[in-house]
């Protein structure tokens, strides 16, 4: 289970993927296995979750590391490169690098 | 505390704000402010998370609804759009509605 906290310090990176309706499945896919294969495996990672579009236009990981080292370590590690490189041939994607500033549930 | 979980069943909604960087202060402010005396009242909200992202340029609400009627509820409601004008006089806007395929945590 994922949480989303104020004050938890987590670095976290929303990446907004764009593709074609019929690559949503496989798009999911890759990332679903990257994570399981790979960055799952890396020093600092927390979770990872992987949301699909109802339109089909989009898959959103909304992902957790514990810092912002980690994750950079992550981006070049050569074991993440070939993932990134097969999700880049699918879609295209907006990297949002944030944190928390105010979290309001019931 | 918000959680994201597989099998939930929850609506999610994550919205990228694009703004001036010299905006993004008063953006959260009207986030929080709309959330708190309007979303959180209306049936179905369980949360809303606001992001800054580092650089400045963006914020990012990632939101969850009990199912999409109470969403679509809340987009129709003469309380919410007056708090949703506002917004978009700041930054432009992104809605992604979507559902949570995969999570990954350690």
């Amino acid at each position: 289970m994922t949480t989303i906290e104020l004050g938890s310090g987590v670095f976290t990176l929303i990446n907004v993927f764009t593709c074609e309706p019929e690559q949503q499945k496989r798009l999911v896919s890759l990332l679903i296995e990257a994570t399981e294969k790979t960055m799952k495996l890396m020093p600092g990672f927390i979770s990872a979750n992987i949301h699909r579009s109802y339109d089909g236009k989009r898959v959103v990981n909304y992902a957790q590391w514990q810092n912002k080292e980690s994750f950079e370590a992550m981006r070049k590690d050569p074991r993440a490169i070939p993932h990134m490189q097969a999700v880049g041939a699918l879609a295209e994607f907006d990297p949002i690098l944030c944190e928390v500033v105010e979290s309001i549930a019931l």
